[in-house]
C-alpha cells in the first residue's frame, strides 16, 4: 500500500467557518427581532438558502444576498435600511475576517508535507478561498489548490489523478461527511473524517460502516500518524 | 514555431457578458431615476464597486450587491423596498440567463480543437461559469478549464504550463486587452485581440504597438487562420 497524495478540506478542516456564518446569522436575527422569533428566522433563511443554492452556490456572497432575501420575505418587502446596511456590512466584515488555523493543523500540515503531495480541496468563493489561504499562512505547503463548485466523488478522481497518482493512492481529510468524506471513498481513496463541532446541515450525512478505508479522528493531529499507519 | 495549446477567455469573447450587466445596470438606473441622474448613479455604482473588487472579485452575485449598496448610497440608506427586491430578482435572471455563442464561435472552436488543445481561462464565479459553459454547450471541445480570480502573466504561465508545453506554445484569444493579451503577451505566448462592442472600463488597457506575437482581429472567426499560420 503506498500514499502519495493528501487531500485535504479548507473551511472546518484547517479554520473556522460555519461558526463566522452562524454568529452572523445570530446577529441578523436580533435585528430582526421584532419580526421574526427564531424559529420563523431560522425556517426561512434555510429555505432562502436551499432555494438559491443551485444559482448562488457556496460562499459569502450567496449567503449574503440570501440574508438580504430573508429579510425582505420577513417585513413583506419593506426591510429598514438599516437592516440591509447591516448585512450589506457583515458579508464584507465575513469576507475580510481574519483566518486563524485550528488547533493542531499548523504542525499537522507540516509533517505530512514532508512525505506527501498536499492538495487543498474545498467549495466556495474562488477568491475568498484563496485570499483565507494566503491569510493563514498554509499556502506554502499545498502543492496544487482546488476550489470546485461540487465535491462528488469524480471530483476526487479527477483532482487525485492530476495532482497525485490517482484515488487509490490518496487519502483525504475533512469535516463534512458528505462532501469529503462518502465522495473520496467511493472514488477509492482514503479517508479520515475530523468532526467540527458545528456542520451546517446541507453538510450532514451518515458515517459509512464498516467501512475499510475510512476513519474517525478526534483532531487532525491525529491525521499524519494514521496516514503512515497505511503504508 | 509550434502551438500546441490555445486559450480561450470565456465573457464577451464565446458569449455575451458586459451586454447583459449593462442592461440590468440601465433597468436599475430607471428604477433609482427619482433620486439620482445617469451620471450620478453612474459615478456612484462605478465607485462603490471599485471599492469592492478586492473583496467580492468578478461575477453576477458581487455586481448584485455593489447595486444594492449603490442603491442604499443614492437613498440616504432607505431604499425603497421594491428596488431591493428588484435588483436580487436581476441578480438571479443574470445568474439563469441563456448563453448563446457568439457568431463564427462554434465553427471556430470546432476547427481549433481538430489541431490544438483548447483550454479555457476565465475570471468570475466558479460555479457561474460552469454553468454556463456548460449551457453554451461548448464544453466537450475544451481539454481544460481554468477559472482564475486574477488573470496576470504567472496566470497564464501556470495555465499553460499545466495543461499544454508551456506558454510559448500557446496562443491566446480574448476580448480584455488588460486581462487576455497584454499578460498573455508577457508570459510568453501568442495572442490575439477580438474586441467586444463594450468593454468594462477596469479592462480597458493600450494595445502593444509593433509586438512580433501580437494581432488584432475582427472576429473570432479569423482566430484559426491566424494561429495556423503561425506553425
Amino acid at each position: 500500500m503506498r500514499i502519495t497524495t493528501v487531500g485535504l478540506d479548507a473551511d472546518d478542516t484547517l479554520w473556522h467557518n460555519e461558526t463566522i456564518f452562524r454568529l452572523t446569522q445570530e446577529r441578523m436575527r436580533d435585528l430582526l427581532a421584532d419580526v421574526a422569533d427564531e424559529p420563523a428566522f431560522n425556517a426561512t433563511l434555510a429555505a432562502v438558502e436551499k432555494r438559491n443554492l443551485r444559482l448562488y452556490g457556496y460562499g459569502v456572497k450567496g449567503f449574503t444576498l440570501s440574508m438580504i432575501e430573508t429579510a425582505m420575505e420577513l417585513t413583506d418587502g419593506q426591510p429598514p435600511g438599516r437592516v440591509i446596511a447591516d448585512i450589506l456590512a457583515a458579508g464584507r466584515e465575513m469576507l475580510g475576517h481574519p483566518v486563524e488555523p485550528l488547533p493542531g493543523v499548523d504542525d499537522a500540515l507540516h509533517e505530512l508535507s514532508e512525505s506527501y503531495r498536499l492538495v487543498l480541496i474545498t467549495k466556495g468563493d474562488l477568491l475568498h478561498q484563496e485570499q483565507k489561504l494566503a491569510a493563514s499562512g498554509l499556502g506554502e505547503l499545498f502543492a496544487a489548490v482546488e476550489i470546485v463548485s461540487e465535491k462528488d466523488a469524480s471530483t476526487y478522481e479527477r483532482v487525485f489523478a492530476r495532482h497525485g497518482t490517482g484515488a487509490v493512492e490518496a487519502a483525504m481529510c475533512g469535516n463534512s461527511m458528505r462532501s469529503d468524506i462518502l465522495p473520496a471513498l467511493e472514488a477509492g481513496a482514503w479517508a479520515a473524517h475530523v468532526p467540527y463541532p458545528l456542520t451546517w446541515a446541507h453538510e450532514m450525512a451518515d458515517a459509512p460502516v464498516g467501512h475499510g478505508r475510512f476513519v474517525e479522528l478526534g483532531s487532525i493531529s491525529e491525521f499524519p500518524g494514521w496516514v503512515k499507519s497505511l503504508t
